[in-house]
């Protein structure tokens, strides 16, 4: 049994304490000393608790105490529909742990956060405890826990992944390169070599690491380092199967936010999204002429979709299918990396996909090659040559099962989910361009 | 709903399918073509399958795949107490779903490896594919699984933080350098400062990720990136309360290998711990006068333990205690780091812990200083300037609880568990002074 110095009870559990005297720890959230008594507002983990002093002796020592002081408070859980929770401790008494050197930035008891992103982000210690800026990093927590949870149903194994390599896969440009003990060598752009070859061993696998982009831009949704979810799976017929997979994902993912962080997602205003059955899906080659047709833009001929066709998609998934999902599948080839396996019958296009919500491309995923000599004929015809790829073809020199798999951006979720402004407010520590602190 | 092109039934399925039509997928694990009758073994990822190939057109189908060869059969299920799990599909169909190009280094049907470590690693994505080489990144998933279970049964929020720094938290030595878009940094040898200033925000919160050590050496136990399953957790009394929760932690590891991966434990011969209720703990001047006393070598003085003497301790502690388990508390100041908090009444003493189990340091952990004028004393008594350490020290200027954490090698605990003899058995894909690929 976990045994600590005080039996320490956290304020969420109060109100089964009535009539009790208990100990309850946390950080001074508000004091007021008023003339004939003091009330001090702690706050831990669980939400916030009041305890009432009325006696001289008790509010001198209530008294003086600057917001954030770290305090252990023993009083009598009483019932007062006024205090949070509709309880507070009487007759406390109170005892200082540790105390601040510094006021925050800005006082963190007020409801709103008044602070702009950069000073957040410079003092994220001290910041992120102001329960508004708190709660998209437990929906986060909740959000990975359904993602592993989801996919161990489903027999995948965990894998972990080196993040440093020996030649870029993605592409050449965007890395950040490393002295290996005198041998250059880049941080991972993703573990997609790793992760297909582990389909070799585990047939299916997933990981949740850290990804490195050296993106030379800042934007509001881009990070140097981000949290890549990945998951990759053998046996596929082609990409349905793994977007089948990534549907009871976002259900898991969904569901373990709701169950794990209704208080933050209400705090938030967060209406979690329905997770359809069967999400819809429109080729991408469909999703063009709709375009064309809606817009009065008629991007056909291009390779991609624009941000804004994007939004204009999800929106039209809302409306005709009442799904703030959406897949687009069939991406052409000629923007998707070399392992994409094509379209049978129409190999311009792929059997890949993007996964858009609430008007992002949040995920992307597909089926991949699986013939070593597949590997070869789409390097040359790339006209790429495939010595540089040697270590990540030699999995497919030995047998592999059809497969496919998809990346979802951890941080780009919580931000979509909670409506952020920034990505970087999804984020405990962001790192890009110009932020490598705190 | 998942729906895959063919219903496919995992190996380990088939004693419950008897006499009905299925589907197996996997690799040919050993094909046996004998005069008047060819036997395939598949292989996929619950275990193996046989069929049975008896119709002279059939029989030619099934021959002349090499091993490897990734196969879907179509047969029916029919006992044979002769057979793997007690079952075989019998008139069988086969289509082979793609082929080797080359075969593996081994045999990998052969109950042993006949192979070198370097030979294992070199080819890594098909020798994995060994039961007994990939067994034990199974016990390491199940382990990582069993660590956040406890955790998160004890409050604490999982957290994501940068894998690259402005400057190194742990000591100047051993990190490796990044071009950061022009700005030096390095890559974090440990979530140290993050996790603590964590504790500010959370409370309780625990990370599994890849840490960087630049180690110039080449040993069996250490790796140059390697899993840290770090955990940190405030409103400590002391250590003991650290102590405690790893306690849980490592009760829920072992139970949950058990649970997941105990077929292969099975195969390694794997004999699981028994987590003590309470396990044993010696303070580090006791120990040293026991191992004074009991090998005739006397280590006081010495501010460290040798590996010989942990050894030496963890013998003691099974033959005393019955435990493969022993905390070590107290570890001289001076072999510290500066963030550890002293012993109180003794200050060259620490509140910190070593975790030995089987004869080898698996965890190091203690209490923190929570007091921002601690950290700055603690630093000028070293000698060093408070500048370097702004950033860290930053968390401690806003109140922070008394605090501890420790963190353990999931390598390292595979590797003890499984009995391998190097780390690099424990490890997908090793990297180290010498490897960078595949």
């Amino acid at each position: 049994m976990i045994s600590t110095s005080t039996t320490r009870v956290l304020a969420a559990e109060l109100p089964l304490r009535i009539g009790d005297r208990v100990t309850v720890q946390g950080w001074l959230h508000r004091g007021r000393p008023l003339k004939s008594v003091v009330f001090l507002v702690l706050r831990d983990r669980s939400g916030l608790a009041q305890a009432v002093f009325t006696e001289p002796e008790a509010m001198a020592a209530a008294s003086g105490h600057p917001e954030e002081t770290v305090l252990s408070v023993t009083g009598t859980v009483t019932a007062n529909p006024q205090a949070p929770g509709g309880v507070e401790l009487t007759s406390p008494e109170v005892v200082a742990l540790s105390g601040p050197a510094e006021a925050p930035p800005f006082d963190l008891y007020r409801p709103g956060v008044p602070a702009t992103l950069p000073t957040v982000l410079d003092h994220a210690p001290v910041t992120l405890r102001h329960p508004l800026l708190r709660a998209p990093h437990v929906i986060s927590a909740a959000s990975v826990a359904g993602f592993r949870a989801a996919l161990d149903g489903l027999g995948f194994t965990e894998i972990h992944t080196p993040k440093v390599v020996a030649s870029a896969t993605e592409s050449g440009a965007n890395v950040f390169a490393i002295d290996w003990f005198g041998t250059p060598s880049y941080l991972a752009q993703s573990p997609q070599f790793f992760k297909q070859a582990m389909v070799g061993v585990f047939e299916r696998v997933y990981e949740t690491g850290p990804v490195f982009r050296a993106e030379p831009h800042d934007t509001a949704r881009h990070l140097a380092q981000y949290t890549s979810l990945d998951a990759e799976l053998g046996f596929v017929g082609d990409h349905r199967d793994v977007m089948a997979v990534l549907r009871e994902v976002l259900a898991g993912m969904t569901e373990t936010v709701a169950r794990q962080a209704g208080q933050e997602c209400a705090l938030l205003d967060v209406t979690l999204p329905e997770v359809p059955e069967r999400i819809p899906e429109i080729h991408f080659s469909r999703a063009q002429e709709l375009i064309a047709a809606g817009t009065g833009e008629d991007p056909r001929g291009e390779p991609d979709l624009a941000p804004a066709h994007e939004r204009w998609l999800s929106e039209w998934a809302l409306r005709e299918h009442g799904s703030e999902f959406l897949f687009v599948t069939g991406y052409p080839m000629v923007k998707r990396p070399f392992y994409t396996h094509p379209e049978p019958g129409r190999p311009e296009y792929s059997n890949s996909f993007d996964l858009l919500f609430r008007g992002l491309e949040l995920v992307t995923g597909g089926q991949r090659l699986h013939r070593y000599e597949d590997y070869l004929a789409a390097l040359a015809a790339r006209g790429e040559s495939a010595r540089p790829y040697e270590g990540y073809l030699s999995a497919f020199r030995h047998g592999m099962p059809p497969h496919g798999g998809f990346a979802l951006g951890l941080e780009r979720w919580t931000a979509r989910l909670t409506g952020a402004d920034n990505i970087r407010r999804a984020t405990l520590f962001p790192r890009d361009l110009h932020r490598l602190t705190p």
